[in-house]
């Protein structure tokens, strides 16, 4: 199934606790298309690049069969670069450097190959943009998932309300969801935002997991309680590429299987907090997949119906 | 089975964002005791109070068929009292006042009648008073469950770590399990807990989940997402209360009936934290319970075990 991926591809530098990058390959898009490629081949990139990014980078995506036709490399620009530094609890960071560069007047191009998208992943990116890729794809796709951040909401709501309603699924963090809402219940913030357009959200909890809303139901994955987080960046982004390329890969988008897309989402992201940047998610086998796919069911899954069953057939 | 509870029967007075008491129930065995009655019938007391404690409760607790020959009343004395105030999030609070009272000289009475416990709970208390009762008891009973907090980790960690060593499980929150572990992970926590002397541990994450260790494993539980926590009190106890009797009432102190107990402690937790004190534990249905089991069942189960499994079939 044919698969669109909207967002940065960048350089980051990176310090947690654990230690300190260089200029790395970082961006929301680079995730996204990496985690989404273990899933669905022939995925599409839209994002855009200075000449200074790296040549062996973009042949990484072509390896993996992820397609770079709309992938913009601006000649004598610079590739939007972003550095921050982790807290102890890794759950916060501060930012401490972010250079546009490209970004600033990333203007969409969607080639003609790419006209034939069914699932469009819309990464964390100005609003403006996001919706000018919804605008610019001939027919609707099946389904849209719109990742973003507080920074939107507070730079730019207007946009960001017109392009959430636009969308099928929007996954946020609990504290965007809450500044998205008015409300601190999660589970009322979820009934609020399933008003403004999504027909699903997923709040991500960080290493407290991820939760699914419909109007009706809910669903919760855990974090796979790792020995060390080394470097939660991208994990959000990965995650969403799990998702939506599962989704993709299988064409199934009823809520049993959207449970299955969360499981997997979890399940990626919970490699690339194991290295820096995407060193982890470069070259994972499936055979490490599917051993994590079975760690999350362990983990979770039980097999009680009903308390004191027996009793009762007495 | 027989079951012996030991904790604290008490008066809270609690203010939460949604209102504030009066004088009410409280007290970790009072927790405990309820949620174990729905598994456990003629589970037993131990504990003190004060001549000021309504005789209502205690009728209460004889009308769950609990017994209370170990809940000494002494005359002329007050019953232990804690008013707190919690924060806006739910997650932490403010200790008030805290009256001692009888608590300051309980010396804990076995009755001959609890010399058969088979489940010994040791809610939240005096790590001098929970060994007390081991050592009072003439068999070592089957399986051990301690409860405690940070407050003795640091006035009387040497009293703890001795009646740590001499227990099956301990339950403790997350921020504990780090203080007690010098450890943030809380995996490695769990690893170096695991050392001193418990099989399992569970660590509380309030309204994250809980977590349950043993040398190999972890299952993880989540909590069921509210629309609103009223008054999180006595949640741990209630936890605590479930998954005690829940095992005690089937004997199978299993690893897979743990994770049932688990669940089953989540289960009644979501209860109280729904009204002030026990008003909401004090008098559920079965129905009520299994019916919140099924919503935990929904929440979390999910049944994809290998990605791609058609793929690798070709």
């Amino acid at each position: 199934m044919s698969l669109v991926n909207v967002g940065t591809v960048a350089f980051d530098a990176i310090e947690t606790p654990f230690g300190k990058t260089d200029k790395i390959i970082g961006g929301a898009c680079t995730y996204i298309s990496l985690a989404a490629s273990y899933f669905t081949k022939g995925a599409k990139i839209v994002s855009v690049v200075g000449d200074d990014f790296p040549q062996d980078v973009i042949d990484m995506f072509s390896d993996r069969d992820i397609s770079t036709e709309g992938l913009q490399v601006k000649q004598g620009e610079k590739t939007f670069f972003w550095s921050g530094k982790y807290h102890a609890d890794m759950n916060s960071r501060d930012t401490i450097d972010t250079q546009l560069n490209v970004l600033e007047t990333f203007d969409p191009i969607i080639p003609d190959a790419y006209q034939d998208c069914e699932y469009l992943m819309l990464g964390n990116l100005a609003p403006q943009a996001q919706l000018q890729v919804i605008d610019r794809l001939e027919k609707r796709p099946k389904l849209i998932v719109l990742d973003t951040m507080n920074f939107w909401m507070e730079v730019a709501l207007d946009d960001l309300l017109t392009v959430i309603k636009e969308v099928d699924v929007l996954t946020i963090n609990d504290e965007e969801a809450r500044l998205l809402s008015g409300e601190y219940s999660l589970r009322k913030a979820a009934k609020k935002i399933l008003t403004m357009g999504p027909k699903y959200l997923i709040i991500k909890k960080g290493e407290h997991g991820a939760l699914l809303f419909n109007d009706e139901r809910v669903f919760f994955a855990p974090a796979l309680p790792l020995e060390e987080v080394f470097d939660p960046t991208g994990a959000g982004d990965t995650f969403a590429g799990g998702f939506i390329g599962y989704l993709a890969s299988s064409g199934n988008i009823s809520w049993e299987n959207m449970k299955n897309a969360i499981i997997m989402g979890s399940a990626l992201a919970s490699f690339t907090v194991e290295k820096f940047g995407i060193e982890r998610l470069r070259d994972l086998t499936m055979e490490e997949i599917a051993d994590r796919i079975s760690q999350f069911a362990e983990l979770t899954n039980f097999t009680m119906e009903y308390p004191f069953q027996e009793e009762e057939q007495i």
